[in-house]
C-alpha cells in the first residue's frame, strides 16, 4: 500500500525537490538560509508532521518535525540538513546550480542529492504511512540542521538545550547511497573536520612588483607558511597531530575487507592514472577512511586573470580543512596548528576558525546495523556494503556523545552524484528507491530489537 | 609663448587625456585595443603628426607619429604606451577606474599616469609648438606601443621592421616624474622582467575535501613548487640565477649616492615598519634598484568565497614575475626554471611564458643625461634626481640594441600616482607642468651636444 503510493505519488515527490533545490541555501555566504528554512517547515507541515524551530543564541534555525504513533513507544530520528556547499565554480555547472532542471532522469542543482534529496526522501516515505494507514509505525523525528555544510559551528548548545525533545531508540544519518553496481552502502562513523583560514597581509595596498626588492610579499609568507604543514610525502608536520589516533579495531578491519572498493572506476571519473603515493586497493581504502588530513580548499592573491600582471599584493588567503579521525579532538588540533605556525616564525599570520566537527561511531555490532543492513539488502537485492568510519564530517558526534544511540548513514545518493561539486545530480530512480528504502526501514524498526 | 599656449589650453589638454582615459585598453585581456589605437592615432592627427600603423604578424598595433622640423636635423624620440594594466581589484578603487573623474585636481584612471598621461603631455608639448611658432625646433616622433603592460612580446620584429623610421638621436622613455618635494626624478636604465604562469592539474574535477588521503591537490603541489623557488630569506633557489650580474660600477654607485631616497615617506604610505630583511638608506635603495626578483604576482585555487568549502580543487594557478638586472637574459633564465621545477621534481606543472623584457641602460656620463637633467632643473627648480637603472622594466633594449642612442625617462607622476594600483591618478599641476618641462626639453635640445 505504501509503495503503491510511493510510486503513484513520485511526480509530486519530485517536483516538491525540485521546488526545494530551487531555493538557495547557501550557509558559507548566508544567501537564501531564512527562505529555505521556511520552506522546509512548510514541506514538513504539508506532510503531516507538526514543527518547532530550534533557535541557538547564533546561527541558522534548525527545523525540527515530528510525528507520534498510536502504536508504537519506539522513535527513529533523522538527520539532515537543508544548508548546501556555494556553488562555485559557477562556469563549471552545465545547468542553472538552483535550477532543479530535470535531464535524462537526473535532476540538477546544488544540494540535490547533498542534502534537499535525503531529506525529502525521508519526509515522503512518513507522508505516505501517513495518507495510507493514518499512523507512523513507530514515532519519528527529523532534525534539519541549516549549518551542516560550515561544520554546524552553532550547534552544540541547541543540541543540549532540546535534548529532552532528542531522544530517540536510533538515527539516520543525512548520507548514503548505492555504488556503480547497485549495491547499498551504510556508514557508521564519520571523520571530524576543522576549516580554517589564513589571511597574510604586508603593505596597506597593492604595488607595482618592480618594489619586490623591498616590500613584503603575503603571497610568498602564506607559501612558506603552508609548505610547513605538510610535506611532499604527504606527511602532515604539525607537532603532535598523530598524537591519540586509534586505529581499526581487528573487527572493523573484518569489515573493511567486505567492502568492495570501487577503485578502478574512481580513478576513471577523475582521470588519473594513480592515487596518492600509489595506494591501491585494501591499502587505499584503509587509507580513505582511517586517514587524517590537511587538505588546501582554496589560494588567492593579486591578480588571477588573463595573462599577466606584474603587481605585488598586499594580501593572500589560503582555506584549509583538516579531517581527523577517531581519537583526535578539533580543539587540540588548531592549538597546535597555532602554535606551529608561531614556532615556524609565522606568527603574523591571521588565523581564523571556521567550523568543527568531531570524529565518531558506532560500534560494528549494534543491531542497529544489522537492522538496517537487513532492510537494505531486501530494497537493492544486494548485500549491504558496511563502513566502519566514513571519509565525511558532520556533527554525528553530539548525538552520539549526548544520547548514545545507534547512528547509521544511508540515503539515496549515487556514485556520479558530484556533491560538493558543479553538476551536482540526483538520479530519479535513487530518489524513489530510496524512499521506498526508508518506508521499510521505518516498518521494520517497530519489531527490531534495536 | 609656448607657456602661454599651454596655460590657455590647460583645460582642453585635461579633457584629451580624460578622453584617453575612458577608452579601456588592457592589453592583458583584450580589452579596448582596437579602440584605443584609433583613438590615439586621431589625437596625434589633431595635433598636427603625420601617423602611421606599425604591425607585426601578431598583436598590437604600435602608433606612430611624427613632425619635422624645418630648420633641425636632429631628432627626438618619444616611447610611450597605450596600454594599461587590468584595473583588478574593482572593490578597492574609490573611482572608476574608466571614468576619467576629477577630483580635488587629480584625474582619476587606470593608466592616467601610466602612460597616457605622460603621452597626452608630450603630444601637447609639440602641438604648442606646432599651434604658436608652425613648427618644432627639432624633428619628432612618437612610438606608442600597444602591449607594454605585457612586457612587449611583439614588438622586437616591429622594431626591426621599421629601423629605418625610428632613427634619432635620443629618446625620452615613457614614465618619470617628481618626489615628495617637487625635485624631478630621471631614468637611465631598466631591469628586465620575465613573467610566467604555473598551472598545476590533477583529477579531472573538483572533489568533496573528504577524498583528500587518496586524490592529488594541485594546490599543494603548486605551494611545494613555489617553495622551492625562493626561501624565507628571500634567496632565489634556481640554480644559476645570480650569474652574469654585474654590479653597479663605482660611476652609478656615485650617482646611487645622491639620490635622496624617500624611505619614511614610502614606509609611511605603505604602512610597512620596515623593508625586507630590515634593508635602509643606501643599501635599501641599492637592493631596489641593483637586486633580482622573483614575485608572486597571482594565486588561485578552489573555493575563495566567504567563509569555508571542503572541496579538493582540481586545477591551481600561480602567476610569477621575474625582474632581471644586467647582464641577466629572459631567456637563460626561463630555462634555468624550466630545468629547475623538473629537477626538483614539478615536471608535471605546466609552465606558460607571458612576455618579458631584457635590462638595459643609458651611461651615466652620456651627455644627453646631463641635458635632461639641466632642463629639468630649470622647470622643477630643484637639481634632478638621476637613477643609473630603475625598478622598472620595459622594451628599452630593444631601442638600445638596435640604434645605441641615449635613452632617459622622465615624466608627469607623482609618489601618490598608485601605478598598477587602485585608485591610479594624477595631478593636472604635475600634468601641465610636465608638458612644459618637455616643451623645454625639445627647445633645449637644439643647439645641445647631443
Amino acid at each position: 500500500m505504501v509503495y503503491k503510493y510511493i510510486n503513484e505519488h513520485a511526480e509530486t515527490f519530485i517536483q516538491d525537490l525540485v521546488r526545494l533545490v530551487r531555493q538557495p541555501s547557501i550557509s558559507a555566504k548566508g544567501e537564501g538560509i531564512a527562505e529555505c528554512a521556511r520552506l522546509v517547515e512548510e514541506m514538513m507541515q504539508e506532510a503531516g508532521l507538526s514543527t518547532k524551530i530550534l533557535m541557538g543564541e547564533v546561527g541558522n534555525p534548525v527545523i525540527y518535525g515530528e510525528v507520534w504513533s498510536k502504536n508504537s513507544e519506539k522513535t527513529l530520528l533523522f538527520y539532515d540538513h537543508y544548508d548546501v556547499q556555494p556553488p562555485e565554480p559557477l562556469e563549471k555547472w552545465d545547468y542553472e546550480p538552483f535550477g532543479g532542471k530535470i535531464v535524462n532522469g537526473r535532476i540538477y542543482g546544488r544540494g540535490v542529492t547533498d542534502n534537499k534529496g535525503n531529506f525529502v526522501s525521508r519526509l515522503k516515505a512518513v507522508q505516505a504511512f501517513l495518507e495510507t494507514i493514518g499512523d507512523v509505525p513507530v514515532n519519528i523525528k527529523f532534525f534539519v540542521d541549516g549549518e551542516e555544510e560550515i561544520g554546524s559551528p552553532n550547534l552544540a548548545p541547541i543540541v543540549e538545550a532540546y535534548r529532552h525533545i532528542l531522544v530517540a531508540d536510533a538515527a539516520i544519518w543525512e548520507f548514503g547511497g548505492t555504488d556503480r553496481k547497485g549495491r547499498p552502502h551504510l556508514y557508521l562513523g564519520l571523520k571530524g573536520v576543522l576549516s580554517v583560514e589564513f589571511k597574510a597581509k604586508a603593505a596597506k595596498k597593492d604595488v607595482h612588483s618592480a618594489n619586490a626588492p623591498l616590500i613584503p610579499n603575503p603571497a610568498w609568507r602564506l607559501v612558506w607558511a603552508l609548505n610547513t604543514l605538510k610535506d611532499e610525502y604527504e606527511r602532515i608536520l604539525i607537532e603532535g597531530f598523530y598524537d591519540n589516533i586509534v586505529p581499526p579495531s581487528a573487527e572493523e578491519t573484518e569489515f573493511l575487507r567486505r567492502i568492495p572498493f570501487e577503485e578502478k572506476e574512481l580513478k576513471e571519473e577523475l582521470g588519473l592514472k594513480q592515487f596518492l603515493k600509489g595506494v591501491s586497493g585494501f591499502e587505499a581504502l584503509k587509507t580513505w577512511l582511517y586517514q587524517p588530513t590537511c587538505t588546501i580548499n582554496g589560494l588567492f592573491a593579486g591578480y588571477t586573470g588573463k595573462g599577466s600582471k606584474t603587481v605585488l599584493p598586499h594580501e593572500a588567503v589560503a582555506k584549509l580543512d583538516f579531517r581527523l579521525v577517531p581519537n583526535q579532538k578539533s580543539d587540540e588540533i588548531f592549538d597546535k596548528l597555532v602554535r606551529h605556525l608561531k614556532r615556524r616564525g609565522f606568527g603574523d599570520l591571521e588565523i581564523i576558525r571556521h567550523g568543527s566537527t568531531e570524529p565518531t561511531k558506532t560500534s560494528v555490532s549494534d543491531p542497529f546495523v544489522s537492522l538496517v543492513a537487513k532492510t537494505a539488502e531486501k530494497i537493492y537485492g544486494e548485500k549491504a556494503v558496511i563502513y566502519p568510519l566514513s571519509a565525511g564530517s558532520g556533527p554525528m558526534y553530539l548525538f552520539r556523545n549526548f544520547f548514545g544511540y545507534p547512528i547509521v548513514s544511508a540515503g539515496c545518493g549515487h556514485p556520479e552524484s558530484n556533491t560538493h561539486a558543479p553538476n551536482e545530480n540526483l538520479k530519479i530512480e535513487s530518489f524513489i528507491t530510496g524512499t521506498k528504502f526508508i518506508a521499510t526501514l521505518i516498518s521494520d524498526f517497530v519489531n527490531a530489537h534495536a
